[in-house]
């Protein structure tokens, strides 16, 4: 019997519970240990598993086949990603686009100097969203490409809207323009501006005696945030909030359109509704984590992305069973 | 400067014709020879290009990168896919998905004793679907997997269809239930029979003085093609299928519906709306072409299928590029 996937969760916040609830959905792997900046006695577990102080992971190097990095990427992953790529093979979520050519050397050299792997970049945009984008445009390169996001919870805009004064609490949804979708899915190839392709909305608890009109106003002229969008502000008390926007759905479609011929058009669409954007995130993250535990036995070093991952990797099953039941 | 990747086509039916017009949309390739069973001087083209005589495969074996197999499944593949795999690196796009394995064991024994690369069942479905039908169990391992195609015009079932003694021209189309699509997409994973996913709709000329009864009952009792599904036949004349049944659209639906946890639901939907279903296989099996001649150059051998090839081996572009542009 082959043995289990051994597996470490670097940190415990949102995504690494979701990425201890995706490995009970997974029965060739095991949870070894979550590792955490807290003490490890406070820290309280969904379900029982080992904690361990993040420096332990120093020591670890022989019982975790594949470690889970589920920290931020601003400040967390820049300084995790190439220190444990040195010890363990590694999968994260690194989602600043901009940053991820600089993100994937600095990993890359201690990874391969190792001979670990380290996956980059997993999740869902980066992601799912980034290999159809691939795929749209090598199936179709007479044609566009389009990524909607949403409707789904935004943190960064409901954090900016946090911070306008008067305002006690609040979310901010984003939400994709179903005329442009509609047009994009004809095979119009339409140029779209920013405004075209989004709307923005606010769910906005004031703080007492705070002015309403002022407080929109500040929202919807915000720099770079919502100057761009249509926004709309709605004004809602504790309990509503509570009550309808803690979960965080998310979401979003990746469509080429193009045409093989003048006479042919084709259309190729990619889409997610998720009930819980960290869990469906934590999936991908522990699902790549099967695929880089068989690069490394298979001698493929170094920093990788989902790019270089086929599709086979990821299933428990043999490359002969996906033949003989999915092709 | 990279030379340019050369494409054979042996067969120039639809696929054939459809390869031609994707390699042209492609400026990283270039289309070396169209063989052809039929006289090569009698053989129309879209547009210029070498044309030779299949016979002539036997002899052009340094001239050619891959060969792009345009043949049928039912008994085109099965006798040229092992034949042509012992000399060229191939794709094809064999489609009767419960002969696959078998099919890729007799192209894989020669591809690996000369040293060749053979990607078999390339399309879309097999292919693009069958990707995102691993994709999504791998994903939500907690779920189900619903395909449903059309409406649409099938080509193998159609080639099927024409093959019965009887028959002098026709067409099948298959329907996917609207009902059933609506209760999947909502995430109640019913259980679904194939006769309540699909119709099949086949439209027939018969030849002179052939029997219509026996004609349908060969059609709706043909194993793997019509005998797991509700057929209706309906008989027409030449001109109404020349006027009403030439354009051949197709495409479908690949939908995972399941759980990260009790609480949250997650959906991952894949979808085509194609103008042409040959245009867009061939489109498909053109990409996979510039992935087969990397996998050679790389010593991957022997029979492959999508689940082997990695997104990042369809593209043109550097792994490099893709990280910036792309991820």
């Amino acid at each position: 019997m082959t043995s289990k996937i051994r597996i470490g969760i670097a940190g415990y916040g949102n995504l690494g519970r979701g990425v201890q609830a995706a490995i009970a959905k997974n029965p060739d792997m095991e949870l070894v240990g979550v590792y955490t900046r807290r003490d490890p006695q406070d820290l309280q577990l969904a379900s029982p598993a080992p904690r361990f102080a993040i420096a332990d992971l120093q020591q670890h190097t022989g019982q975790i086949d594949v470690l889970i990095l589920c920290g931020g990427s601003k400040s967390d992953l820049p300084e995790q990603g190439p220190k444990y790529a040195a010890l363990y093979n590694t999968v994260d979520s690194f989602d600043t686009h901009a940053r991820i050519p600089e993100y994937f050397e600095t990993v890359d050299v201690p990874a391969k100097a190792a001979g670990k792997t380290a996956l980059i970049s997993s999740g869902w945009d980066p992601g799912m969203f980034s290999i159809n984008r691939v795929y749209g445009e090598t199936l179709l390169p007479d044609g566009e490409t389009y990524t909607f996001w949403g409707r789904g919870l935004s943190q960064g805009h409901s954090d900016a809207v946090r911070r306008v004064p008067g305002v006690a609490a609040g979310v901010q949804y984003t939400m994709p323009s179903q005329e442009a979708i509609d047009r994009v899915r004809a095979g119009e190839r339409p140029a779209l501006g920013t405004r075209e392709k989004h709307q923005r909305e606010c769910f906005v608890v004031l703080e007492d005696g705070a002015d309403a009109e002022a407080v929109r106003e500040a929202i919807v002229t915000m720099e770079h945030y919502f100057d761009q969008y249509d926004t709309t502000v709605e004004f809602i008390d504790e309990q509503t909030l509570a009550a309808e926007h803690s979960a965080m759905p998310h979401g979003g479609f990746v469509i080429r359109s193009g045409n093989t011929s003048d006479a042919q058009k084709q259309v190729i669409e990619y889409s997610l509704a998720l009930g819980s954007n960290p869990e469906f995130t934590s999936s991908v993250l522990v699902a790549y984590a099967r695929a880089v535990h068989r690069m490394n036995q298979a001698g493929i070093t170094g920093a990788q992305t989902v790019y270089d991952v086929a599709p086979g990797l990821l299933s428990p099953k043999s490359a002969a069973q996906l033949r003989a039941e999915l092709l």
